[in-house]
């Protein structure tokens, strides 16, 4: 049997036969949102004799996906990651307009909720921002053209799927993403440590875009100076921040708390 | 110069020179906080030539904690980990007991929030979990004896150091504990995606402990039942849950908005 850590890994590591990153999920439950959404998946590869799968290859049945059973060592060619035998291969986040979003958010009727991520590098936070950012009805997750987390195959698996139904906007420049997002009758609240503001406070049940800032520096200053609020999450103990992803679930529930 | 991916890693990795996992913390910021807390540490190693660590050096002059300049081999000897130049040696944390936790909260006149892990297995989770506990005024972490993470390293640095001022306590039974804290006059909140209640509707001014379960498959039917309340969070998107570190964040500054 091959050594999956040993020297046998660049056997398997054959990049001519390995898609783009960004045009696979891997894990049965990425797998099975993958599925549940309207995202286009061009084929399944399951582990070959594995168990417990009759979600996904029903699932795939009724969507008419094609479902290969492989052995191991075809789906450590696809990721060596931990794929729980489980490989979607689809195509990557569709990028929305975020002038298309907001005009269809505000002809709904509904209040929209922006949030701007300024520089979260870290695949792992972003994918666990964009499931939070899904599961409190947040309408677009904006990231800079330049400077924003990779859209891979592990962000995707730590968003649980939720890529694939938030609009994800790519804007050139933020500072002309937010000054357009105030013109358009939106509050900005920029969440920081600094902040003067009490994020219980604001009041959330207005149009709304919330910034969160990269895991380094923050918010950058100019972005926090163009903002309305510069709203913190009191803190109680003697560690001075949270994480970014637990921050941007705090004030997002804010949000959902508010808006009832 | 060694590659650190490549056969050369061996080389470094001699176990009989490596202290546990649980005995060392890397990372600057890890460091930092560390010695800002009353940790016994035994000495700190600093990468050689490297700019940016007076913090470092201060504080560990003040506490009397030796610092050594190193090279880059003998730090990846510690962990190969990414300690971005900085190990501190300490003592593995100290476990509490419950009892005495609850005793003193309540002598002090304060109202406790004790944070009962139900076999939080993934490292990350739960340093991040007791970072956002620490932040938000936990009293105390319990986590069952058997089938908890491993307090490593790791643990430390997702806890950004937090691991180093809230109490844990680790208990044999936790049904056993959940009666305790009843009979102490806590309130049990258990939440849970499948709850009737929601945890905006809880009153957290009370003496409460919060249960949060595991990443597979959530709380222990037993604990679930014997909680006053089977809380959840409200979720408006797809996605049918958050990240149980996200998650637990959320219901923890709930704690803190309504406890003002």
């Amino acid at each position: 049997m091959e050594n999956r850590k040993g020297s046998g890994v660049k056997k398997f590591h054959k990049p001519v036969n390995r898609p783009n990153k960004a045009d696979f999920v891997f894990g049965i439950n990425s797998v099975i949102e993958t599925l549940k959404s309207e995202k286009e998946i061009d084929k399944i590869l399951l582990l070959k004799d594995m168990k417990h799968v009759e979600e996904i290859e029903t699932l795939a049945r009724h969507r008419g996906v094609p479902v290969q059973k492989v052995p191991q060592e075809r789906l450590n060619r696809v990721t060596m990651k931990n794929h729980q035998g489980a490989v979607a291969f689809v195509s990557s986040v569709n990028f929305a307009q975020l002038s298309n979003v907001v005009t269809s958010v505000f002809e709904a009727g509904e209040t929209p909720l922006v949030l701007v991520l300024d520089r979260i590098t870290d695949v792992r936070n972003f994918g666990a921002i964009c499931r939070s950012a899904e599961c409190s009805g947040v309408h677009a997750v904006v990231l800079p053209a330049r400077g924003a987390a990779q859209i891979n195959g592990d962000a995707m698996k730590t968003s649980s799927g939720a890529l694939n139904f938030i609009p994800v906007c790519r804007e050139t420049d933020l500072m002309n993403t937010v000054k357009y997002l105030k013109n358009s009758g939106f509050q900005v609240v920029s969440c920081t440590e600094k902040g003067n503001d009490v994020v219980y406070d604001v009041d959330f049940t207005l149009p709304t875009a919330i910034i969160m800032g990269s895991e380094e520096d923050g918010i950058t200053d100019s972005l926090i100076e163009e903002s309305d609020y510069k709203a913190q999450i009191p803190l109680k103990g003697r560690v001075e921040s949270l994480n970014v992803s637990v921050a941007a679930g705090v004030i997002l529930f804010e949000a959902v708390r508010q808006r009832g």
